[in-house]
């Protein structure tokens, strides 16, 4: 008998109909043998509304009541499909972030999880029930609901999969796993068959959308076994493990984020320290900095710049503004006006034209480069916000992605 | 120092604009030099809301599920409001029933409350901050959330009140507090100054929709001053108390009540212990009987006709007709078309007139009477559902209620 988690998104619970669908593909896994535990996501569009009531009443309100406020969107949903299962003749019960013991810090409305008690979904299981567990949240240890900030329920998924020892860890989306670039801008995009837990972190983390960075490095940390496959068909999907098979292409594929936003700290004095202060001040408030210039010296002082994403400019901005004295630096810039574009791939590192070639592809196509960052498996370009998905385009038809599918 | 527990209903807090009012009436008593505990509904028209999205699924789901998914509605409302209260300048948080520790038994859907902690509620209060409570809902012994079923907002409301030996309840309504009858059918109608405990438990019981029965009930019980008063307006209202002041009138208050339904066994055995085996049977099932009348015997059957709430109809009836057999009783029938009139006042008893004087009033206005029952202070007729308007109109005018406000 497999333990299997089973994560479905927010469009695959949208209404009733889609609930049975996935109540009856979670009824299947469960009738052939295996024991199983179904993480969800609100439904639709329900945690932008209720982002949006929030912000009628307060445009910064305060971060624990968000989460007792967005906590409820995944209760709703698991309530019911716990009634659509019941429905259909299987036993099933819900459990909140806070019946199943996921422990988190208190970084309120982005809160990492420390501990998974985990009892309360065994005893279920092992009375045969199916367990629906609510994504995205946990409490404190002040006992205070929190949620997990973006793509939380992959992590849910992930951690509750690491916790349980699962056999596979399965994320349904509205794709079929994971492509060589977003299928809506390049048409002959590619599905791939397995990735490794490496390059899918570098395509989570650059935009690639099908799974959330965090979800990933959990289940790198833990082997977590897991695939990404759609809810509307039983295609294969995309494995994701330790190491994926070798594959003709070095490059895996094209990924674009476009909610990110650049800032520049100008004219910051040239002397030791001053980057320390600077990242130091954004990580205490749990600001994730992604790429980071600095420029060289101009007399006594530079400018140093970085990309995070775009929900958290506000709160970044004004707490630079608030310390430039402290930071010594004499004025803020920032522009919502970027998109990253990054090619990832295992082998990247032992080919030095891959680089030149991206860079080629971009010029051809009449597409500036304001920044760009490299590492092992990566690298990244930042353009204009509107030309994201062009540079996506020319860079998929450079590298030939979309070939290996025509063969 | 007051510690004041005060209640506001769905259409209270139905939009930001409302929030906002409701929480500056917070501040404001709590800027008197009070300790504020404020306990809310759901949004307008969210807990409907939720019910559909239920029946959409199953008509008949899981009354776990169901609070799982209801709770929802009071853990919305409880974090706008804390952050309209923020946004305001002063410090709120918000409870949900677990967090305050409301336990109750397990009787989902209208559990009942058993015990409430109130440890985390007297330190946010003590740390000077407003504590915003969710009205309705529980946890039982499992840790699964339980709902108190109708009204549950005003029970949260007096059991934290009791539990924090508040100085006083306040319960806002859309209305300025207890009247002689419905103003919207009884133009004359008159707002009492107070009222006892006895007699609003009959008022409230019989339908005059200001407090829930049970929360009067509790307040009687554990001696909590309650007032009943609008939240749109700064009027007196209605003071609840263990003995009313006296007044004039002997009668308090006509109420009626369409929300119930009638339920008659046909011929059932004339022997020892039948009306026990039905009524042990429906309360096992939980499910509240009010009227109960039966009928002479006519050879060796009898018929036994009762009323219970609309929304237990299904239940009672399914439950009725599988133990047919183990009743002794030939068939069931029942029917929607009845409401109960009734009249409320603690000098009753002594006068015998009273009754008469009723039963003439519904004579004249046509209105034939299908139940009658008599307590020592109250008095109800069931009669056509659709005439109970025509007859609470027909009494109010008989005793001459509205008279007082014309003085």
């Amino acid at each position: 008998m497999a333990l299997i988690v089973q994560k479905f998104g927010g469009s695959s619970v949208a209404n009733a109909e889609r609930l049975m669908n996935v109540a009856q593909r979670v009824i299947e896994t469960y009738r052939q043998g295996n024991q199983v535990v179904v993480v969800l996501s609100a439904q639709g569009d329900t945690t932008d509304e209720l982002i949006e009531k929030a912000m009628e009443i307060d445009e910064k309100p305060s971060k624990r009541e968000m989460d007792m406020l967005l906590s409820t969107g995944e209760q709703i949903s698991i309530a019911l499909l716990a009634m659509a299962i019941g429905k259909l003749g299987c036993k099933a019960v819900s459990l909140t972030g806070q019946q199943i013991g996921i422990h988190t810090d208190s970084f309120h409305t982005h809160a990492r999880i420390e501990k998974i008690d985990g009892e309360r979904v065994r005893a279920e299981l092992d009375a045969g029930r199916i367990v629906i567990a609510a994504g995205f949240q946990g409490i404190n240890r002040h006992g205070d609901i929190t949620t997990l900030g973006r793509g939380g329920s992959d992590t849910t998924a992930v951690a509750l999969a690491a916790a349980l020892q699962a056999d596979l860890c399965e994320i349904y989306t509205d794709v079929d796993g994971v492509y060589t670039a977003d299928p809506r801008i390049v048409p002959n995009a590619r599905k791939l068959k397995d990735i490794s837990f490496d390059e899918m972190l570098e395509l989570a983390s650059l935009g690639a959308r099908v799974l959330n960075n965090r979800s990933v490095e959990l289940a790198k940390k833990y082997s977590v076994n897991m695939v990404v496959r759609s809810s509307l068909n039983d295609h294969d999907g995309t494995l994701i493990k330790e190491v994926a098979e070798m594959e003709k292409m070095m490059i895996k594929g094209v990924a674009y984020d476009k909610d990110i936003a650049r800032i520049s700290i100008i004219a910051v004095r040239d002397i030791p320290g001053v980057a320390f202060k600077i990242f130091k001040l954004l990580a205490d408030k749990d600001i994730n900095v992604d790429i980071i210039i600095q420029s060289i010296g101009r007399g006594d002082t530079k400018d140093i710049s970085f990309t995070i994403a775009r929900n958290q400019l506000t709160d970044a901005v004004d707490l630079i503004n608030k310390n430039l004295d402290y930071i010594g630096a004499r004025e803020v810039n920032f522009t919502h006006d970027v998109a990253k574009v990054s090619i990832v791939g295992a082998g990247m590192a032992n080919h030095p034209g891959v680089a030149a070639d991206m860079f080629e592809a971009l010029a051809k196509a009449d597409i500036n480069i304001h920044m760009i960052s490299t590492s092992e498996i990566k690298i990244s370009c930042l353009v204009r916000w509107d030309e994201a998905e062009k540079a996506v385009q020319a860079i998929h038809e450079k590298f030939e992605l979309g070939r290996a599918a025509e063969e």
